[in-house]
């Protein structure tokens, strides 16, 4: 697996590695992978933020009682003020009510531009703090600290942030890059097992549609990876933000080849909003990826061998490749094709789509019918 | 007066006059000077917009009687889809709770991010709809339609939008530049006079700040300008797009320079929020910029007889100097002061305060005192 990436020692003498993310040939933030919260003050200073600023640690109630103490004594070494916002842990607190109190918080702790936001949690903490830092006083500074799999390898790089409006997810946001993303890969030895799971949704999703050898290498070190080997384990992470990297920084507002990201992620969000949200984000995408994935091969792109080994690839990483039946019962098909169509992802009143070449290789099409995407549906309503 | 500015015909035969606004070299939009709604088809085609994109007019139940149903009748003569969006007048809508209706008002409309919103107003409505624009499905594209003097010289221009939020001006928001921003310099004819003076403040403001010549324009032509002459109303509007466009394009960010446009904006913001928005937004400004010029001359920057010119230039405008009798039973010179200190510019708890160095040159000074800010509030309030 070729990398574009520095693997160097840190002042305490262990090696971390770092990938910086750049735009038009200007750096603009690192992702950097590290073994415990140890190195954040050498980050922060690297960055230049004084011993004056604020900072305000935003995260939800699950992980405030996991990590929030270790991070905030280590920030406390330097920092004069540093603050906790948290809320109530899951899906349902990703709403402007939530923001308007986060903001509330800081004007009452008299937050100004040069503070700086750091958004410890999941994705759900990360997409929030991001659409705060975004719009308190038209802007000010964040940094994400994922503390799940799946906001390691996908949600806390590219600057996405945003909340869910009435139902529609992530229908209110805005593009924000962070000033730093610093990945302490020694939390994952405490995941849960489905969330670890729907992490590896998107790091399967990343090797299918850009990297045939990072899929290959999934396939190959898979139990090595679900035990956390710290070897695997990182460059699993390190592989995803890669790949995920290259292709932000090319079309950082999604005007083209970003879009490609959303493979498995149109059906994906449908399923996850007619659940209301009782399924993980990386198993509607694993649900989402096979009716993509089977759509590409009735239309001839991808081999039959290929869709089962995609199916293969999910079950052994306990991810679903089928509606379960429970909810069967609550969802039908023509409620996720309509649910499907007033995603984000339309264009002129038409679906973009992203299928697969080949595996390592997506492309968006726009004439998918609504028969193809049905069928697509039913394949793994059956 | 020097203008960088372009005067060309269009395909009506009438003289327009054309500001390109860039960054980095690269062009990102036009300020567009016209004496009607005529032109508006034209710029859309030039854009890019193709027919069959949706199109939200976003408008205020004044401005929706007089201007809505013209510019309507035009869009509907290549587009498909223009809608309306209407929300109460008055800067008491300008919140959360407004933007949330629109997102509403858009999702049942599917409106898409190729599609457009046209703010038709004054600020506050362009300060919504760029809001808006900004951050519905992380940012759609937002055109300019100034209809009043203030939105016209100032607000309209340089890509700042946002909310009020608890009290806070502005506390919330994005820098969100439009695609194009459209004058039609007529409808200044029928704006009423309070609001006229009221943009007159942040004209006055520019070449205070900025340009000694353009200042002595406005002290020359008074008696035209207040009499809405074509040929001078033009010169201020197009002379203040110019200053400011010049100053934003430089600094979009406000990490610096753009700084100096808040000359009379920090007293002047305090005041506003402390009259509950009972006086024009350029009043406000107005007295600010009083007390900001009596600072000026008390640090020995400007003459008495500048501070005196400053003062003698506001009235022949109908621009306050004193806060009215009224006010001063309600409102007290620490309250202002307090509420100055809790506005957005400050920095590692000092304030940053606009100061004149002479008459067209402004700085940025972060040493005032409480006794300076004071001082110069008593002069206002006595």
């Amino acid at each position: 697996m070729e990398q574009t990436r520095e693997k160097t020692e840190n002042k305490r003498g262990e090696e971390e590695e770092r990938l910086p993310v750049t735009y038009e040939g200007k750096w603009i933030y690192d992702i950097l992978l590290e073994s415990s919260y140890d190195g954040i003050l050498e980050e922060l200073e690297r960055i230049g933020y004084k011993k004056n600023i604020k900072i305000c640690i935003v995260t939800d109630s699950n992980v405030q009682k996991v990590y929030e103490e270790t991070l905030k004594s280590h920030l406390l070494e330097r920092f004069d003020t540093v603050k906790t916002f948290v809320f109530e842990a899951g899906e349902k607190s990703k709403t402007l009510d939530t923001i308007q109190k986060l903001y509330e918080y800081l004007i009452i702790n008299k937050f100004e531009r040069g503070d700086l936001l750091l958004a410890l949690g999941g994705g759900v903490v990360g997409d929030m703090t991001g659409y705060a830092a975004a719009t308190y006083l038209r802007g000010i500074d964040f940094i994400q600290i994922p503390t799940t799999l799946l906001a390691q390898v996908d949600s806390s790089v590219g600057g996405k942030t945003g909340v869910d409006f009435a139902q529609y997810k992530n229908m209110v946001g805005a593009f924000k890059q962070p000033r730093l993303v610093y990945i302490n890969l020694n939390v994952l030895k405490s995941l849960p097992e489905k969330q670890f799971a729907s992490g590896m949704a998107e790091a399967l999703k990343s090797g299918w549609i850009q990297d045939r050898e990072y899929s290959l290498f999934l396939e190959k070190y898979q139990k090595e990876i679900q035990s956390i080997s710290y070897e695997q384990i990182r460059n699993t992470v390190s592989g995803s933000c890669r790949i995920k990297r290259d292709v932000v920084q090319k079309d950082p507002l999604e005007h083209g080849e970003r879009a490609l990201l959303n493979f498995g992620h149109t059906i994906g969000h449908a399923i996850e909003k007619l659940s209301d949200f009782s399924l993980y984000h990386g198993e509607c995408v694993a649900l989402g990826m096979v009716a993509a994935a089977q759509i590409s091969w009735k239309k001839g792109n991808i081999e039959k061998k290929d869709l089962e080994r995609i199916e293969q690839m999910l079950l052994s990483y306990h991810l679903p490749i089928h509606l379960d039946v429970e909810l069967k019962q609550k969802i039908n098909a023509k409620d996720i094709l309509s649910a499907t169509k007033s995603d984000k992802k339309m264009e002129n009143g038409q679906i973009k789509f992203v299928l697969l070449q080949e595996i390592g290789k997506a492309y968006l099409s726009r004439d998918i019918s609504d028969e193809m995407l049905l069928d697509g549906i039913h394949y793994i309503l059956d």
